[in-house]
């Protein structure tokens, strides 16, 4: 089968397609075709990740295809069954295989474009927003990097699942519009206005009750001062910068903030699994019902992955980048 | 009635008693005769607020005694019923009200100054362990402060409930000693030895699941290094300085950690009440079989307070220092 690796870590040039033998299902695995797989940029990382030995896997986390071989004891995932999820690795293949307790069922109101851009963004939002988060109902949300996929998917959830406040935050006024479309409340250019007064002022003072942070250190003092009491801030990303200077814990008492780093990549299969099942049950008829759709900013043909990582590392998007792997 | 109260905000010496009228019960409260009341350091932060507004408090949170009127619609409360709780100010008088759903009925095992001695700590120290650090059977936990009250009511809890693998660090070796006796596992004078090495050495360089800070600044780097993947940091003092010079955000997404500050007095009067509910549910059994007990200083007479305070602010007591009320 055909499928994209590396020659060695490094820049886009080192991606190279390789001819390798289909993989062999274990006991409560799945072997899929894959239709559609999704390009993150933790695929980018790992491409210029030095200290990877070889051989060297084929890159990729998520995928949407069909089973072809079920190694598990479910038989609502036998052959023909049209599925969507995260693996590990092995998702730019024409075959990959997948935990079967991690496979979500694609509804067929989904094209398998759709169904590849779902499960990193939407997994790592509902993750992030209910599991650390623990957003309740109509609570207050500040989802900074509205635009990226995580945002857009962020900004669906809080508002079909909690009918949330959202503040969201980008540079670009089309991101900002698409934000207002998916559900943001308010909006903030970060270029042109502190979001931490537009949520003070909004809020009368009283802040928001969760943040998604995808940016880090440069946000630090504006992200403290926007959080309430009892606010959970959970840091995801560190878009501007990780090393933050001179903190205040005291400001971190005084409004009992808990802030949570996370990452979803490198947890384990068994967390992956509970993630993917709670989060198929509670929004995949969501789905169904056109309430939450994957954002997909390009569909790219197999041939193209180096375009794919271009357009993801100099941050173009609005929402996925999908490569097809087959028709 | 007699009371403490303070002139103005300032040092022991503005502490002053008072008599003032018996408190009134509204619904869902009670009146109680108070019998003994436990000193703790928020009573001098308190008695120092220069933003503090005549006319002052009775100053006190924690309080044993003895139900004279009961204005909830609870039986077990009725007149006679020997109870201990925590108290929004007024805990230094010889009546108190206290909410009727955060009264423990006190087992007849104890003495009030036992009872004085357990609402604050081990509801402080139930709190951190459980509802915030989440802590499992048989995780690994690391109690700073061992010799405070709350650091010697966690070691008990983590020990009792949870058969944790514990780390206590404290200054003197009769802290230490008494750590041990209460169930720390591996104990480190952090005059001698750095306590993030010791760690990493006993657990193989995995770290502990939990913290239980009370230092803050002056341990960060060295909490940061003894935390485990997925660790739950829990900041609930800065005895060590609150302003941190540097901080990574990279260390703690490498191993997901999650840091979160609190304080139990300014909580809501209903959170204080469930976790007084849970916490009588799964401790006070333990306490009748002796299985957990409070640690108690020194117990001063009724006029000895600023000695009390005294002893709190000088850092010189192993558990409680208790004030007794009345007979």
């Amino acid at each position: 089968m055909k499928a994209w690796s590396i020659k060695k870590p490094g820049g886009r040039d080192v991606l190279q397609q390789i001819d390798v033998l289909k993989p062999v299902p274990k006991q409560g695995e799945l072997l899929i075709e894959v239709k559609a797989a999704g390009i993150n940029r933790t695929d980018t990382l790992t491409r210029q990740n030095e200290t990877l030995a070889a051989s060297y896997p084929i890159l990729g986390v998520e995928i949407s295809g069909v089973v072809v071989e079920n190694q598990s004891t479910d038989p609502k995932l036998n052959a023909g069954t049209r599925v969507c999820g995260l693996v590990n690795h092995g998702g730019y293949g024409e075959y990959a295989i997948m935990p079967a307790d991690r496979a979500m069922i694609l509804p067929d109101e989904l094209s398998f474009s759709e169904g590849a851009a779902i499960p990193e963004v939407f997994l790592t939002a509902y993750q992030t927003i209910y599991w650390l988060g623990e957003l309740d109902k109509k609570e207050k949300i500040l989802i900074h990097a509205a635009g990226s996929g995580v945002g857009t998917a962020a900004i669906q959830l809080a508002r079909q699942l909690s009918q949330a406040n959202i503040f969201a935050t980008a540079g670009k006024t089309e991101k900002l519009n698409m934000a207002r479309t998916l559900g943001a409340n308010v909006t903030v250019n970060y270029k042109e206005e502190s979001f931490s007064e537009r949520v003070n002022t909004v809020t009368d003072g009283t802040g928001v009750d969760v943040i998604l942070d995808f940016v880090g250190a440069s946000y630090w003092e504006m992200n403290m001062a926007s959080c309430a009491v009892d606010a959970r801030w959970i840091l995801i990303g560190t878009l501007g910068g990780s090393e933050v200077a001179n903190v205040s814990l005291n400001h971190l008492m005084k409004k009992r903030i808990a802030l949570k780093a996370t990452l979803l990549t490198p947890r384990s299969d068994e967390y992956k699994a509970r993630l993917s099942q709670e989060f198929a049950e509670m929004a995949m008829p969501l789905f169904q019902e056109k309430k939450l759709k994957p954002v997909i900013h390009k569909v790219l043909p197999f041939a193209e992955l180096k375009e794919a990582h271009r357009i993801i590392e100099n941050d173009e998007n609005i929402g996925k980048i999908i490569l097809k792997v087959s028709e």
